[in-house]
């Protein structure tokens, strides 16, 4: 039976839609893509939000009231930093520091991150495969009436308020899929795609940017799903919204259907937009609408089945 | 008036007698020199231990309870190393890891130990020049029967367990002095050089060890004391008793006095040691008999002042 699942994840809303896959797929049954556009170098340290995020959402390590991060959170390094001058734009807590340390030590080391991030998710117990989309660095850009700002300096330091004018992801073309990615776009037992609820813009792009990412997808024949991030035609969090508006684009399941275009077989929308569903069926597109808010487990676990289902996937 | 101060100081003991001299010093009258033998790389990060020691106490962040590290600290992300599976022998506290980020991330920049350590003092609020030793790295290593030891393996990850048959300083003698050393050594202003009561064996003589240092010491006319580590015939805290026992000298002011030689011209001892004093004057050397115990701020004031009349330095 053709049932590996292949899914493609950003940071957060999309951390939870890959802990659901997570809890309703055997560990062979499931390889997470996950986009590193967001990763920096910062105070000596690699930090790859993104990796983290889902890596947090799975080991059941993340912090549900913020939204991001670790749960039971402490920021007394940052503090220290803060007091000998050092930049603090970006905060960091405590126990992340501690993955931000392992992780940059045996980058350093000379190991893969496809090496170190599974060494690292084993050890917190996670027997799920999560893996960068690429080896190589690629940067997601935002285009702004400033220049082009490295993600997290738009999305950190500058929280959005530029004006969008383009995203680009430096490095992308040149760099190759990671090995297990690669290796999932060609397995014979792929059973469906899944794009998590990130946004498409500066969270999914980015892994179709690497290489020839996007072609090996056009290739396969088999479901592409995408959970739709809006709800009730606004972005749950982040800065789809603003982004959408900023490129001349509505703020509506259109545009993520459009954006996706030829590649999306599927597109699952929250039960507040049912009224888009009419238009994209109209496209040939084929329509799930149901509640898609994760705020518990039981709700990451229930919209990974019915993004299964969608794809045809038969779940236990 | 020749009344600029050299102090030659270790870790935590050290550390309370060079708070004490910066509190009766002005800061263009002291040189704080620190032994960086301790110095190691740790999960990706440079930790100097006792210019840490002097930097929390000279900032009045040094935790007078626990008797190292910095106060109201925590231990979150040494917590998450451990749940990855990394190193946890060697245990890092919140606030201190950031004081490591910072110095790793300025030295891997290319700045110096030296610019870093004034820098990260600086902005501290830390007046006082405290200095590393060298910018080359030194490593104090402990012989024992399993061979040669790293100190902070020797001394943390073993507790000092194995019998000590020597010490030794890796690349003391091929280091120069840092800069503020060599200058603080010519200064045609000094008045005295303070050996702050840490263990002449493991903290001091490195520094002694550090090039031509000992000859440069030896050169200068100016008077030499030392505060003893010792209190009531035993080492306060630390190896220094047991190592004294295993390199057959006895746990006394004399061993000491041996130790440091020609170099000293005055040593001051602890009231419970009151003692040794006739032994040690036979000799020829000037003694002070006081308190050297320094539980408060007002303890490590009054010895400093003790240590600058044995040197014949007036003070305010």
């Amino acid at each position: 039976m053709k049932k590996h699942i292949l899914a493609l994840s950003g940071g957060v809303g999309g951390a939870k839609l890959a802990a659901g896959l997570a809890s309703v797929l055997a560990p062979e049954d499931l390889t997470l893509v996950v986009n590193t556009g967001d990763d920096f170098e910062h105070l000596g340290l690699t930090i790859c939000p993104d990796i983290d995020s889902v890596t947090y959402a799975l080991a059941g390590l993340n912090d549900t009231e913020r939204g991001w991060g670790v749960k039971d959170e402490t920021w007394q390094a940052m503090a220290m930093l803060r007091a000998l001058g050092e930049a603090d734009w970006f905060n960091l807590g405590d126990r992340d520091m501690g993955m931000h340390i392992a992780r940059s030590w045996r980058l350093r080391g000379g190991d893969t991150l496809s090496a170190v991030t599974a060494r690292l998710t084993r050890e917190l117990g996670i027997a799920h495969a999560i893996v960068p989309m690429s080896e190589a660095p690629v940067r997601t850009q935002v285009g702004t009436a400033e220049g082009w700002l490295d993600f997290q300096r738009y999305f950190v330091a500058e929280q959005c308020r530029p004006v969008a004018t383009g995203v680009r992801f430096e490095g992308a073309a040149s760099a190759a899929p990671s090995p297990a990615f690669a290796a999932a776009l060609e397995r014979d037992d792929l059973g469906a795609i899944i794009v998590c609820p990130s946004n498409p813009y500066l969270s999914v792009d980015p892994i179709l940017a690497v290489g020839d990412v996007r072609e090996a997808l056009e290739r396969r024949k088999v479901s592409l799903v995408a959970v739709s991030p809006l709800v009730g035609g606004a972005s749950l969090k982040g800065p789809l919204g603003k982004l959408l508006g900023e490129l001349g684009k509505p703020v509506s399941n259109a545009s993520i259907a459009d954006h996706y275009g030829d590649l999306l077989d599927h597109l699952v929308i929250d039960e507040a937009d049912a009224g888009d569903a009419g238009d994209l069926r109209a496209r040939g597109l084929s329509v799930t609408v149901c509640p898609t808010v994760m705020w518990h487990a039981d709700d990451r676990e229930r919209l990974a089945r019915v993004a299964l289902i969608a794809a045809g996937i038969e779940t236990g």
